[in-house]
């Protein structure tokens, strides 16, 4: 008789209990997870903006490293590359890249109309890697984090073909570099792709963004010959940039985004692997640095900026594809080697003529080859950044585990990238000569692209090209040099 | 006899369960509540410190795009403007923008000694836009926001009103404007004022930065009249700008803080809204670029780089006040428009003779007019953004819903400010011309601001001004440019 | 009969209740607990960033301010002394300043292989300073934000030091400093050490930072000499800097990046403490360059333009060590004096014959010592700022609260700070030159420190020092200022 109420009772409390319980859990729940989506998003895209600011590094490096008489079509490039770059990742190139598809291509999502699967559209947050839930952020914050990443390859073309290449040549190959060359290899090693499945690792893009925009400066610049009288029979002719103080404000500004540039690729804010990446970054870039001053000290008994700066992005390059797999120490090593090929790299491909006014084959090209490639040697293996389950991230480098395997992976990973753009993008480049041509009359490239293809002068208060004294105080400068006068009362 | 000891835990049971349901209603509620607010705080604090960063790109901007004997006036007044609006808005300008008071003006809160209704002080967390309680994020935080946007209101107008402009007059006028004008404006739109009301809709400032800023150096410009020399009677002569190095290195900061103009507007860390403002904010400044480049190329041959500049900038200005209202569809055609009148402005406003050295009035005016329109043209409507209550956000625009009332609406705000700002600012200029004198004397405007005003030079190594060789050397430019000397061997 | 099963039943329900608060209290908390981490750990990262960020603004200020001829020299140091110190920050420096010690320096922790008192390593989160678990970021997050400071203090001496300084003799200097004085005085009132115990406060380095640079560059610059020709038996040439537009460019980049100097400080993404440190800074920089502008103007009836922007640094080194501390009036005196001082301060250095190429001794030194008094004077006290524990945060100033107390702890501290620091550096630089030697030789520094240290040129094409019709141009310019021939037409 006792026992029935209780018995009641017990039942209407565990129902009311666990709807309590349900509604419990789902409450508290919910508001932090939508938190976490929220903390992710905005560290994305501020990263993203970050990166952004690239175009920025890019223009001023690539404008200072370069002659005057070219600056405004340097200038045109690195800003009106992005606009391209942002309409036709846009339309078509992230569809190719992240859309759903088969092993080598992506086919759906064209224009931006694709399932967005954070959790603000209901589905699960993940918050893991994968090839399809890959984020747990809005399909908008993808997109604009994978935008400037597609920016920066196209723009590491630019500084390679300067100072020589026609504008419309140039327009028109950064569309189809972030049409299809630029998403297809995305896709292979960001977007589900063979050489994903196949165990390749590049975490940031020293092989999807350096390299591939490496490989297409290389035939570019390879394809348009040198500039006009910067080889000799026996040697070659320096010619110095017009404005080293830009330039190292570009390097700088390189430095600053690069942070976000490796920071947001893990597309969460985990602060352990946030934190780690930005001190692997930071201690590459330092060491490149260093490497590039005291290798150019000894061999000219001078250290030389430009070196060192570009010393300091071949560290950064170097560092982008393992800067959450590595350690302090393999960051260093790693920094050091790629501050080291930059400067030996350099005279390389001077020795085979490849003319590159700013440098941007041994910076992106070289280091994104050894960044890929140190994956394989310093990883420090998966399941150790607790942020990676346990299948995830690359196996135990072959300096820390002794096997081989990684390095065979990330060098097939880079042969088949390197094969794939060079066809593709000298191709490109032929087709783009025979409708319009690749390269600017002689007389223009004399007269300097400014005024050929823009009508228009940076410095149109200081040009000096346009001075008939301007031999005659060429012809005493050495003299002027060794007397040293002195201006220090003007 | 057993039903009362049951009873009794029953109700005990009930009086438990409700403190502790109350109880952890409270406490995990609590905890997401205060990190949410922190979250929002962060995202509007690093957004308004992008927007600081503006004055950078503005002062880098306008210098480049003047001659070098004002430089040093122009970047005095880029650094000097910040400084007095921050003294001026805090004092002043954010009561009345943001005080308690009527439907014109706000009058409370002076020396943001205002009501913090953040839930820092208790106050309810609201998270939405509302005339008072606008935001959760603390007060400093909201005044700091705010501020960034005046001070870019003030810098708009030291480019239109530029190389001709006394210093003092200058420095006098943006806190006039700064105090008063601009503050007005704001408390009508975004204070809860009479155009808030009507259901005048401007998200991030076309209006209420960008056109008050554009209308006051409009009535600047025009006042003052031309430089000297820049047009004759019947034409016009060039004055090219200085270095467009500086320039495109300003117009890309602009581009980069402005993703925190538009997308820290919402004054919450919302994921999907700002991930959408971002990338509307992009699509628009990248199709403003292309669309500058593809038209002053059909124009005139050839790809100008102020034109692209400037088409960026007037499709960043076009999609600030619809950037969360908007499609991505929307933000192209609206980038598009807004890139085209900006090179056919500024052929306009030469033809009406109003000298606007860096081409504010195309960009700035004209874009912000534009803005304002589109999102009567092209809003999405309120209610599909999910932030939006259900009466909040502009209804949907005439090119998706056919009604014509939010057009008429937007143009009615535009008008209105018009008229305020134009009226407000003449009597200030003239009150200003009658105290101090507007311009600089003829003789300082030709040996420059720089001496006149500041007894600097910016380059006194380089100055070829003061050169007695100068003349000759421009007078055989021309020939000079047809032999094309060659440099590559200096 | 009836009691038992009830009795039972409320045991059951007891237990279960338990168990499921428990987990109630620990699941809903541990989610924020670590998302709390998470936003405090972009948020110093992101701060750290624009940190970094400054060493472009260093670079372009200081370069701005000297001779082009020494242009590169001064871009490379400040590239290559953030490459030194974050390799001996990282190895040394970071393990004397934070590790576990004595009073007077820390000696574990060094390559970073120390206790990561974060929670994400298991450890308790504590949110608030202390001087073991200071706060409840990554190591390596803390690591990095602290890295940013130490490659400020180390920055500082360069423009102090220019044109004139032998590279090897710098390079050598900043390790120096990295790795064993900053550390020290970071240790004493950061790190746990004895200015700490003693109730010294800076919150954000105006002695720690600022003001160690400073005096190393005071020593540095003193036993240097000044550049020559600098000054006459009676009286002074000014050597005018060679770019005001970079300048100010950098200028504006320390502002931007200041922000994130002092906001990040706390360590912890605190809404309320980041948006007051954000608007007492940006007060006391507007305010600095008000007062700098205002004093100029009264003196020399010009403002200028260097004066101004040295004002706005002086403001913000000067709220550096309040900005956390005080109320908005309270940062607006402290910026108007640090303003005020670095005006009067320049010439004072002038007057002991000092040389400082760029004004680091007005701005970082007097700001820096002007600064941390200043916490004496306008401190509200602690337990305001609601993220003080009661034990935490400096004493009522004195003129809040009439005790001078506070005042001469911060006296003490800068005194006892300045004799180190002075002797230390001073025998550093002893030891150099008798090492290295530390000046260039008069015919380099005649030549410039570009071509004898670097072999490079900055603007190669513009180089109007190596002209022989450069004296005449001289020689004949002050009689074309007044002639005022216009350049309107070219």
């Amino acid at each position: 008789m006792g026992w029935q109420p209780t018995l009641l009772l017990v039942i209407a409390i565990w129902l009311v209990w666990n709807g309590a319980v349900l509604a419990a859990d789902t409450t508290p729940e919910s508001l932090p997870e939508s938190l976490q989506v929220t903390v992710d998003t905005i560290w994305v895209l501020l990263c993203a903006i970050l990166v952004f600011f690239m175009n920025a590094g890019f223009a001023m490096l690539e404008t200072g490293f370069c002659q005057s008489k070219n600056a405004v079509n340097i200038l045109t490039k690195n800003v009106i590359v992005f606009g391209v770059v942002s309409l036709c990742f846009w339309a078509v190139g992230f569809a190719l890249m992240f859309g759903d598809g088969n092993a080598v291509i992506g086919y759906s999502g064209f224009f931006l109309q694709g399932l967005d699967l954070s959790p603000l559209t209901d589905e699960h947050y993940s918050g893991v890697f994968d090839s399809l839930a890959w984020a747990g952020i809005p399909l908008d914050a993808k997109f604009f984090f994978q935008l400037v990443f597609a920016g920066t390859a196209a723009t590491i073309v630019s500084g390679a073909v300067a100072e020589r290449i026609s504008f419309l040549a140039f327009f028109t190959f950064s569309a189809v570099l972030s049409l299809v060359i630029y998403p297809m290899v995305g896709h292979w090693i960001w977007g589900g792709g063979f050489l994903q499945t196949m165990g390749f690792w590049d975490f940031s893009g020293s092989t999807v963004v350096h390299s591939v925009g490496g490989w297409a400066a290389l035939t570019g610049a390879w394809l348009l010959g040198p500039r006009v009288g910067r080889y000799r029979p026996h040697g070659e002719n320096t010619i110095p940039g017009h404005n080293l103080a830009i330039s190292t404000l570009g390097g700088l500004i390189l430095w600053f985004g690069w942070f976000g540039f490796n920071a947001g690729s893990s597309m969460t804010a985990d602060p352990a692997i946030a934190s780690r990446i930005i001190l692997t970054t930071n201690l590459s870039a330092s060491t490149g640095a260093v490497a590039a001053a005291v290798i150019s000290w000894l061999i000219t008994s001078k250290p030389s900026l430009s070196m060192i700066i570009n010393g300091a992005l071949a560290g950064l390059v170097s560092i982008t594809a393992g800067c959450a797999y590595v350690t302090s120490i393999g960051a260093i090593i790693i920094g050091f080697i790629g501050g080291m090929f930059a400067v030996f790299a350099a005279g390389l491909f001077n020795q085979l003529r490849i003319d590159d006014p700013v440098g941007a084959l041994p910076v992106h090209l070289v280091g994104g080859i050894w960044g890929t490639i140190a994956v394989g040697l310093f990883s420090v293996g998966p399941n150790i950044n607790d942020w990676h389950s346990e299948t995830s991230g690359p196996a135990l480098g072959f300096l820390l585990g002794g096997d081989i395997k990684p390095v065979l992976i990330q060098i097939t990973g880079i042969v088949i990238v390197a094969a794939f753009v060079s066809i593709s993008t000298l191709f490109s480049w032929f087709m783009l000569r025979i409708i319009f041509g690749l390269r600017v009359s002689h007389q223009a490239e004399s007269t300097g692209l400014d005024l050929s293809e823009h009508g228009l002068e940076a410095y149109p208060e200081f040009s000096q090209r346009s001075l008939p004294l301007n031999n005659l105080f060429h012809s005493v400068k050495d003299n002027v040099m060794k007397s040293n006068t002195s201006t220090l009362n003007h």
